[in-house]
Order: C-alpha cells, then sequence, then structure tokens
C-alpha cells in the first residue's frame, strides 16, 4: 500500500483525574468542578465506551500522552491526530460561567500538556456555545496559536445551528481559518431538549443509532438560513454521525429548492452545492451495507473525495484504525479522505517523505 | 403500458365547512369545533398546500366528491385511493376529549359521505392517539367495516410509537389486521414537542425538508422496543416521509445489533429483516437524485419490491400522478410499487381486467 498521509480528526484527550484540571481554572470553580465535572452519560452502554486494551494505568481512557503516541500515533502511522477531548457537551451545562471556565481550562491544558508533547498532537478549541460573546473570546484568545486547528461543539443544542445567534461564531471562525465540528453528545441532557423530537429514546443503542437525526437538522438549517453564503471560507464538520443519511438531506434540499427559493432569496446555488464545497463528514462510523458496491455508490452520492474525512474516535469502542478504513475506500479515494482533505482543511503542513498525488 | 393496478393510500379528503362536520359531532363540542377546528398550520408554505386545479366551487380542497372522482380516479386510472383526511394532527389537540370526538365523527362523516359514494374509496380510521383506550375503541368500532382499511396517526408524538404505551393499539390493529400510517404533520403544534431536537426551524422549507427526521426517530424505536417481534402481523407505514433516509437506518440498526443486542433480546432477527418485512414508504415525495441510475440503486437498498407503496398526496402542492411514478420506476417495480404489495397489505379485491403479474 502506499503511503498515504494519515490525519485523524477525532481523538479524545482525558484529564487523567479532576484535579489535572484545578491549575487552569479560577479557584472559584474548584469545588463545583470536584463535584461535577462535565455532564454524565445519560444513556448507560453495555459495551461500556471505550476500548478496553486503551485503558492507561491512571484508569481513564485517553489521559496518557505516551500510550496515546505509542497505541494511536505510531502503531498506525498518524501524522497528526486532532484533539477533541472528552468535555464537548460543557456548551449544555446549566451555568454559563461555570462552562466558559471549564472551556478556557480545557484549551490551556491541551496547549500545555498535550500540544508540547508531540507536533503530531493537533488541538481544537473548545468552546461553550450558550454564551457567543465568550466563545468568541475564547476563539480569539487561541486563533492564532499554530496547533488549534478547529472548533468543536456538542451536536446537542436548544438552538438549531444555522440560527442568526451563532453567526457571529461563524464570522470568528472563518476570519481565523478554523473550521467548527460538532461531535455527537448531550442529546436530552444538561439543557439541551430531549433526543427527539418525539422524546427520549429507551435505550443507548436507539440514541447512538439516530444521532443522524441532530445532524439532518443543523444541516438543513445551516443551508436554508445562508450560513455558507454569508461565510464562504466557513467550513462545518458533521464528526461520527455517519454519512449514508446525506444524499437524502442534498437531494430533499435541492428538490424543495426549485419550489421554495423565495424564502431563501439569499441562496445563490443549489443547497447541494454548498454542502459539498463547506461540509464534510467523517469516516467513524462506516456503514457497512448489505452489498459492498452499496458504500461505494454512497460515496459517489455524497462526493467524497471533497467531503469525507478520516477519523477513529480513539479511544471509543467504536474506534476504526486507519487501515481498516483504508481497505473499506474505494482506492482513488484513499488519499483524499485518509489525509489530503485534512491537509487543506485545517491548513497542516504536509509530513516529510509523503509526496503530494499527481492528479 | 400495461394496465397496472393502482392503488393511491395517501388522499385527502376535508368537509367543504366545519358544519358538515356537525351532524356527526355530539352537541357539546359544536362550538368548539366551529371556533378551533383541527390545529392550524405553523409553518407559511409560499406555494400554498393545495394544487391550485383542485380547487372546488366550495373553495376547500378535498371537499367536493365529484371532482375528486373526475380529477384524481376518472382521470389517472386510480383504482382505489386510500382516504386519510384533513384531521391526522388531531392527536396533538390538548383536549384528548374534544379529539375523541372528532376523530370519531371524521370516520362517520367519512363512512357517510365518501364511502358509500364510491367503492374505490377506501377509508383510513382516524385516531386520537393521546387516549390510547378511547383509539382502541375506535379501531374496534370501525374495524369490521368492509372498506375501512387503514389506520392513520400525525407523525408528531409526544413520545417515540415503538414504546409500550402505545403496544395495546398495535395489539388492536394486528388483530383486526389493519396497518397503521403515520403522516408528516404537527410537529411543534398543539402538545407536540418542538419539530427538531434543537428548537423550532425557521421556515416551511426547512421543516418539510427535514420531515425525516420523525420517521427515523419512530422507526428506530419500534425496531428496538420489538413491536414487529411481538405482532409479527403488524404493519406500520411511513407515509409522505421520504425513502432515501432508509439505507441508513437499516444499515446503523444492523450494525448496532452486532454490538448491542443484549440490550434488544427480544428481537430474533436483524433489524433491517423486521423493516423489509413489516414497515413501508410511499413514493409521495420522490427524490430527485443528480444521477437518475442514483434512484435505482436507493430503490435497491430499501427492497421497494416489498417496501414502497404509491401515493399521490392528493390535492396538496406536490400531487404525483401515477404516470409521473411509474415513469420514475425501473420496469421492474413498477406493479409492485404501483398497486399489487398494496392489494396484498390491504386485503383489497383485484380489479376486474387486471391480471395478477406472473412471477
Amino acid at each position: 500500500m502506499e503511503k498515504n498521509v494519515i490525519v485523524d480528526i477525532d481523538v479524545h484527550q482525558a484529564p487523567a483525574t479532576r484535579d489535572v484540571l484545578l491549575p487552569f481554572l479560577p479557584k472559584t470553580w474548584h469545588s463545583e468542578w470536584k463535584m461535577m465535572g462535565v455532564l454524565p452519560p445519560h444513556y448507560y452502554s453495555a459495551i461500556g465506551g471505550f476500548r478496553k486494551d486503551a485503558k492507561p494505568e491512571s484508569g481513564v481512557h485517553g489521559s496518557d500522552v505516551e500510550l496515546m503516541r505509542k497505541q494511536l500515533l505510531d502503531e498506525n502511522g498518524i501524522d497528526y491526530a486532532i484533539l477533541t477531548s472528552d468535555a464537548i457537551n460543557i456548551s449544555l451545562y446549566y451555568n454559563p460561567d461555570y462552562a466558559n471556565a471549564v472551556a478556557s481550562a480545557y484549551n490551556e491544558w491541551t496547549a500545555a500538556c498535550w500540544l508540547k508533547q508531540d507536533s503530531r498532537f493537533k488541538g481544537s478549541i473548545l468552546i461553550n456555545n450558550s454564551d457567543i460573546p465568550a466563545a468568541i473570546k475564547e476563539i480569539e484568545r487561541w486563533g492564532d496559536h499554530p496547533d488549534m486547528v478547529q472548533i468543536v461543539m456538542p451536536s446537542a443544542s436548544r438552538t438549531l445551528y444555522g440560527q442568526r445567534i451563532f453567526h457571529p461564531l461563524y464570522e470568528t471562525a472563518e476570519k481565523y481559518g478554523l473550521p467548527i465540528a460538532i461531535h455527537p453528545t448531550a442529546e436530552g441532557r444538561g439543557t439541551a431538549p430531549e433526543p427527539t423530537n418525539a422524546g427520549y429514546p429507551t435505550r443507548y443503542m436507539e440514541w447512538h443509532a439516530g444521532l443522524s437525526v441532530s445532524y439532518i437538522s443543523h444541516l438543513i438549517s445551516l443551508v436554508c438560513e445562508g450560513v455558507f453564503e454569508k461565510f464562504p471560507g466557513f467550513k462545518f464538520i458533521g464528526m461520527e454521525g455517519g454519512i449514508s443519511w446525506l444524499p437524502n438531506v442534498m437531494w430533499t434540499l435541492d428538490n424543495h429548492y426549485k419550489a421554495l427559493r423565495s424564502t431563501v432569496p439569499w441562496l445563490r446555488k443549489y443547497p447541494s452545492e454548498y454542502i459539498i464545497e463547506q461540509f464534510f463528514v467523517t469516516t467513524q462510523p462506516l456503514e457497512e451495507p448489505e452489498k459492498k458496491e452499496y458504500f461505494a455508490t454512497i460515496l459517489e452520492m455524497i462526493h467524497a473525495e471533497q467531503t469525507l474525512l478520516y477519523s477513529s474516535d480513539y479511544p471509543h469502542w467504536d474506534f476504526d484504525a486507519p487501515k481498516t478504513v483504508e481497505l473499506c475506500l474505494p482506492r482513488h479515494l484513499r488519499k483524499a479522505v485518509m489525509g489530503e482533505t485534512a491537509l487543506k482543511l485545517y491548513g497542516l503542513k504536509r509530513p516529510t517523505g509523503k509526496e503530494a498525488p499527481t492528479t
């Protein structure tokens, strides 16, 4: 197999204990942090949340730099791993002041204890989007940091992500050239509405199998509210929500646009064109259709050569190694999906010894 | 073209005025009915809700038996049209006693003023599912009526349709051999939760393009809660929610089943097997992918020869004539989709002169 660039855009680093974060957190929040941390899980997963072999001596998965370096980067030949943290749900915490402080502390801890340890680690700016001006300040604080390459938010939200309250956030992200990624978490927890528009599902399997509903709703909102037209340099990533729901959204929106474009007069292209150019999905979890050729067709339908990014979700139970994913992909898509699209998207330096593909 | 059986499973009949319903409604509700009717629309549609040419002199689309007979049945060679009414949202009305009375009145009016007018008209039993014992009584009242062939409920619900509160309803439906169809309406209206798990979308286009989220959530719930296993003769129809989201649900559930089957121990088959055997979708609205062959592939992925039913949505703006739909379908699927699957599902008499396909 050729040596492809491999960029893993979804890796969860975690503090080994809550105490680890204290040096980065204002004293006024120490007691609440020690008692509450981030929001607890809402559904019990019968298979746990983590790869069993990714548990370090400290006991917390994703907390040991050395183990992650060895088990994720070295063993899998990963050129860059973008850290997304275990605190993405902080936007749904009840008290925005606490959430702002925890997000800042995570960013400082990540910069100090991870990004300095290995140049292959890159960071995501964790924000609390329940306080937009504070979230903007946090982006401005880190926006010029050479190793902070994306912004993360939860898939759960009280408000659809296309709506105007979020536009200043997108303006700031565009200014710094930082994509915003949403990651599954917190539907029905903290201040988030119920996980479906018909209440709470019964169990983990239902919540997890239905993650697409958040992504579908947010993407429709982003397109129709004109976010991609208003901020043409802005990129949005739907992490870990699957990919095979995307053709439905592209076609349905295009179809509706034909009949109802007077209600979205700011759109100057078909919805699917904005999606292909400014929206991304990730490989983890990979769908496994009944017939193998269906998977290739879905990749064609979503223009995967432009829209699909490799992610491992390390150290979670549904981790996908780069080799597994590469072998599932048609040969002509491997370079783009495994790393080339991400190199461009995040403005990462090409790793030495890995040539640009000749096209 | 061969003469296929054509069964249209989604046709909206409506009273010409509210007064039309009064003879069927207990007097105690007359004043509320005249003032309130059913729940009003929540989003303004810039293109209206109806085919402009389907407006009778009375002014209310779908209210004139003669016009519907001519414009829908005769002009399109439709063998059976299953009436679904303009009152499906009644389950989300605040007062369940009112909703029960209105549902009953609609059923009596439909039987008296539509089903007796033309043997091609068939009826749906309208129920108020906010009062399950009353809904069961309503099904029992009509279950043996030869022309009442399905049950209708709204896609909006306070509770996911797989959950146990609904199981007695499904037991009754199974006993009478009646499929239950859900139809888009009422997300965010009346007692229904907000239309998405992140609040209200901004406009009609967004709500309408995102109808799939209700269907995805309900279907996952129906499968995981074991409804199809518990009631093997029971059939559920997701009307007017599109079809291209279905492969995602089938594959994602199958994948999750491999890892998490201990949490759904009652399932004895893969989720997709239950879906293919007991769940149905409809042709209206038909997706229009970028490439024509994608549509054929989606039909293959969803096992359309078993799961897809023709519907026109007459007299709504997005009406699809049988000929339009037939021409979009691969030849080998036309008989099944246009009518043969529905004939079996609803136990309808084969129309004279239209032979059973030889297979």
